[in-house]
């Protein structure tokens, strides 16, 4: 088991040691680092009394760092990897949950919210550069047709606008999203409360299979982890942290569905509410959190999840560093980038339209784009010019 | 002609004169009185050149003194009865309209928001009386089933509630929200833009019909006058200012169904506004109020609609003067009178569950209401003591 690098191996371990979230071997990480914090544990000097209490029931079941191994070498065998701090595809957005305190905190899930271990990752993307654009679009599993269609739609217009579509994997709404985002020929990731080995719902391994080969299917948890119940609302808190805000598509009253959109409101995400029919059931959560929630914002559609996420994403400087051509352009010539289809060309009338602006000022602004590499001219319009892949 | 009042007909010259609304036409009366508002006026004086010219223009059309006698002898045929400031039955809500600013008013309609000078009623009650517990519902007259739903459900179950449902007697929204009060054999006032002898549209002569014989059918102009289309816009700020709080039921985008919500919003009113499904173009109007307005509340049925009403009107103790028993009475025992139906008997398992108190709260508050005369015990359970009318 030498094989590993002795800190991811630690942090596999911890992992199993204790559920992901749980602040005091977050703490404990923090101040020794992951490798002394397993021996603590392994110890029984846990400094707070439940947490031995759970490390030795734990123990009793298996050898923590024997276990972790068993993991690593079936995830390599499986094609897995694990991603820990410090590794270039670690998503520091994540560890904003450190600030992340819920003021109705009662129940452990809502206590228990502090950053991940580690990730275990399947999928061709970079995770963190695949998180970089991304968006949530997560809602209730028992989904209406209306619900259906507006995730699915949600899902294609990111996808088609180079987002992101992060979801849950679950039925329903998060399968709508994946789905849609996959019509596109977009990237799409699924944070999943189990192991990666074996996706749930298993109705879902069709789709699972399909995100696997062009997105990611990331947990927390190691290869053969169930999906217990608490572990839904354990890996939510990853989907809100991880992406530039959170749209919640359908969820019935007071439902698991709202908990990511509230997850999102504490990080002070984006955090946006489709509206549905107040005769649909599927829609009260929904209204719930309208009502509730000064900081939620009512969406009707992609016009709108981009006016939320732009502000840290679409419209203002991407931080990707400072000399991407996007940071140089003004506001005109940036509302024509993002104006421009993803794929084909278009012509100059059709993209003043789009983009609201004045034909002349289109053409005042393309000569620019083109010298910056942004646009390309062709025969029959402009067309964009993909941004070249840092992984 | 002398067998008027010298003011009414003055007011209801005036409303020939300049439509209704009309600000430099509301100062002067306030300022001089009626009768001599209108000699001024007549006598070619008012101090605005527009004014002055608006009237030339409308007095070479007829003489606005013999005009307002001959509306009046009109109104008197039919059974219309003119209302003026300082009669008993006046709604002393509507002068709040004195205090109207509409931050964005380009257009004629959204600056000239003056108070009415009189009111054209038809129907058995008192006007004040039934605007007092009174809530708008208003929306588009293209409405989907969806919205006809909504609007007949709120308008029934406001008026089961014993609350006037005020709307504009339009196709649409409008009907269904008058046949909803209508079926719950509630009252339901509405406010026309036309005179109450021709209420427009034709294809509603039935609903009006009925609701002259158990409402109110309401106008600022005169029998005979004609629903040009500004006065649907002029009308609105009395809806807006004569009820409780107004909800919105569906709207298509940048429609003057939302005008009404704007003007209750400006006037501090509950502006309430009922979602829909984002697939609806009759639900973009809505949802556009929601996202732009942060005082716009949104609600999805009775239970949010009288929440809201109710800080002024169903929880809050009701203006009616101090001696009202309702006004003495607790939370508990408020929550109970609000729970009873308002027809028929109740008994107190049932009253406990409507009012979510326990069984042994309600029982010790029910001899009070007993004695308060609000409650009388039947063989079957309790039944609610109706108020006494004023009028």
């Amino acid at each position: 088991m030498s094989r590993y690098d002795e800190t991811t191996l630690a942090r596999v371990a911890l992992t199993w040691l204790a559920e992901p979230g749980t602040r005091s071997v977050y703490a404990l990480v923090t101040e020794l680092g992951p490798v002394a914090a397993l021996e603590l544990l392994l110890d029984g000097a846990a400094p707070y009394e439940d947490l031995r209490d759970s490390v030795a029931a734990r123990s009793r079941a298996g050898d923590a760092r024997a276990i972790a191994a068993e993991a690593l070498d079936r995830g390599e065998r499986l094609g897995a990897r694990v991603v820990v701090p410090g590794d270039d595809e670690w998503p520091g957005t994540v560890e904003e949950l450190r600030k992340l305190r819920l003021s109705d905190a009662r129940r452990r899930v809502d206590r228990e919210t502090a950053p991940p271990l580690c990730f275990w990752v399947r999928g061709p993307w970079p995770l963190a550069e695949a998180l970089d654009r991304s968006v949530a679009v997560v809602g209730a599993r028992a989904a209406t047709p209306y619900g259906l269609h507006v995730a699915r739609q949600l899902g294609y217009g990111l996808a088609d606008r180079d987002w992101t579509v992060v979801s849950g994997g679950a039925f329903g709404i998060d399968a709508a999203a994946h789905r849609g985002a996959l019509s596109a020929g977009g990237r799409t990731v699924a944070v999943l409360a189990c192991g990666v080995d074996r996706p749930y719902p298993v109705g879902n391994t069709a789709l699972f299979d399909r995100i696997a080969d062009s997105g990611l299917l990331v947990s927390e948890w190691p290869p053969a982890a169930e999906p217990l119940r608490p572990r839904f609302l354990i890996r939510n808190r990853v989907i809100a942290a991880g992406t530039k805000g959170t749209v919640l598509v359908e969820a019935a009253a007071r439902s698991g569905a709202t908990q990511t959109t509230r997850r999102a409101l504490a990080l002070n995400r984006p955090a946006m509410v489709v509206p549905g029919p107040v005769t649909s059931a599927m829609s009260v959560g929904t209204h719930e959190i309208l009502r509730e929630e000064p900081g939620a914002r009512l969406v009707t559609g992609l016009a709108h999840v981009l006016e939320e996420v732009g502000r840290i994403g679409e419209l203002a400087p991407v931080p990707r560093g400072p000399d991407r051509p996007t940071d140089v352009i003004d506001d005109d010539a940036r509302a024509i980038v993002e104006a421009m289809p993803r794929r084909g060309t278009i012509g100059v009338d059709d993209l003043a339209a789009r983009a609201g602006l004045a034909v002349r000022t289109v053409l005042r602004k393309m000569s620019l784009l083109e010298e910056l590499a942004l646009v390309v001219r062709r025969d029959d319009g402009y067309a964009l010019v993909p941004p070249r892949r840092a992984g």
